[in-house]
């Protein structure tokens, strides 16, 4: 991101903040996809129960897949700002490591705006599940590198995220 | 937790993990608390940009904490198998750092079950909000560290996350 | 629906069964109508309170009707897999017969997705109104034959329901 | 139920039926239970399929599951002269016949007023999912027989359907 | 009001105006009641198609009945710091002048925190819902006098509006 | 608005007035834009009050902003015949006078049907949380002269409201 940019994103004219949404009617529809990822740590044994589905309250990556997709069509009645739109496919994947199950979310819609938001909002909403349904036996799990990964279509074009 | 609890909590029983939303009808409502952190990690000048609130969409943090409330609301609806509850109080504060923002957030309520997913939700929104908000001009923006910090009151008494 | 088709939409591939919003947006948006149907089974003298509007509730039809209509618009927040779509037209037309009352809605859209599940969720809804506002009178009611009565618009066509 | 009881339902005194939502606050919270069934008719060959874990949009009974518990929490912003409670506990069956699954709710509250909605609302809502998910391949799929079963705690006293 | 009671509430001590839910879990739950009122004014013609149920739309009164309670229940949804509560009774009545509608609304609960934001929401909502379904016909439409007119139980005793 | 208007928009021949979502789908999307004004009354001392962001529960008119806008995007969830559709811009102004604070909402989509009722719908939020935020101090605030200024786009062309 150029510092052109940032000042086209940042205004020094109005230093009272007043939050708007703003006008998306002038662009086209088109094409949009956006990829996020997150992280849930845990003990190793609540990755094992997880994976041998033993945990009490019910199989918790069928149950943090339907909140995830749930949670892409919902995204902006929870972020203020963000705009409505309308969810074109949403797909979750985890992957089960030695401390951790990784989430990944995939978002596609046909709008005026990105679903950058929705792929996060997803993400975290996926990683919030996976605590709730463990957290009885696994309180100090932490979400972490919860991040975009990919977005494509619009005006900005193509945005991937530099690994570490 | 020992290993006793954790006996409680995953099952060996049934391998099919059919979800369900355990019975807190036999509990009574009692004063319950919860404490999350979470951090947004971005680059120095976008904590600048929300610390003199020149972010073009608005006033960041005003904006964060509105959604934090407003989540901590809506929680049971977005998370499957939380409980519904009243949330009795909920405040959220900003600390903004040279490379980033951390979210505390604090829900009190009175009731059968705890209001931990209720803090969790409420923190990961607010952090959710500052990455839309500033997203145009730091794409690469991280939110981690999202814990639990306390939980008090209800039946398995008080939690407080050791420091690393 | 031939073979063929079922082939296609049920998968020997993936026995974990992986839920997933599929995606939509290859198709072009096109002109949909759904209408669906079903029964409100009843004692003969709850049929004659409703249509002599002497429920205690209130006139039941009509807020049956607001219902159905308020449903339709909230398909996608209650069916998880459903993709969000915004129904352009909603009505819902009552018949009351000796030992029930038949609910039949109509929905149309211009979308890349059809209106079954918000025509069936209007009817089912509209359906749950009526039990509600009579039950404290008839509590053995019972809701049968909600079925998809016709379906035009999309790649797959028109469907129109064989009666038995 | 008898005529008395009617009277006390039916009024004909204001035959315009204007609806509202009856006063609760009088009642003390007690614990109540709603049961409630219905069944999803389909093709031999679709229940194989979702016996199978073999349907394209994923694993029907666990979306299904995870569809009616969220319902149940939602009954009161759906059925608008539905008092809005705290639902305690939730937990929904199915079982795979030749031609159906049938499905049965369980909801429980320590509440002012029943939840038999809600287990109807639950019911109907997972059976519109199972519809949902399979719909590509068995469009004429029927959903019937949905009743409330049982009934217990409240001034009205404990309902048990009986078997016809 | 005295100067004492707005020194309660009107702080100078943090100018910086963090919202936040104040703390209710201290009180204890007690019967409330509020009572509010507004007037949807509009040209004699319009009240007369209102009154005839002539109003292409449908009923309005009845519409605006619904949407009235319903939007009792969803008041904390919308209106960022009201704290979340069950309401337990909400009524509402018209009544058609010369050149207005009259909205009243009554909305009871047992609860920590008062109902007067849920009775003022739903005369607003009934009040819009009477503009929706009359604009194309009568778009000069103005609401106005919306306030509280009374308002039982709680800390804060009982308050009733002076008339003018 | 003609006679010729009020002849299409007012029926004679259905005096039951059936509620229904008129059909929009025959329409093609267009821009389209609208303006909605009110004003909160209150006490001189509540709008120094508010201007000095010395009101207890928080910065009023920031929270209010933030209610309005999220308030547009829910409009049809609110009132039972309004079409959905998605807010392309929201933006909310306020100014405080000596009794009052004035609220004025913009609304913009691309849609089959117009933003009338989100404009609306935003500014009487704005105002509820306006008293919501003062009403310990306040009580009596009264909101009045809510209506629409202006709207642009769609078949019905441009209006604007006539100064008293």
């Amino acid at each position: 991101m150029s510092d052109a940019a940032n000042d086209l994103e940042f205004t020094h004219l109005d230093p009272l903040g007043h939050a708007r949404m703003v006008d998306v009617t002038p662009k086209e529809p088109t094409h949009r996809r956006a990829v996020a990822r997150c992280k849930v740590f845990m003990k190793p044994e609540t990755t094992v129960a997880i994976a041998n589905r033993e945990v009490k309250k019910g199989d918790v990556l069928a149950v943090a897949r339907v909140a995830g997709i749930q949670a892409a069509k919902r995204t902006a009645d929870l972020i203020p700002l963000c705009h409505p739109l309308l969810v074109g496919a949403v797909s979750i994947s985890f992957d089960i490591g030695d401390d951790h199950v990784a989430v990944e979310t995939f978002v596609d819609t046909v709008d005026r705006t990105g679903v950058e938001m929705e792929a996060l909002h997803a993400c975290a909403t996926a990683a919030l599940t996976i605590y709730d349904m463990c957290k009885s036996a696994d309180r100090a799990m932490t979400i972490g590198e919860l991040a975009l990964w990919e977005k494509t279509g619009g005006r900005s074009g193509t945005y991937r995220r530099v690994e570490d």
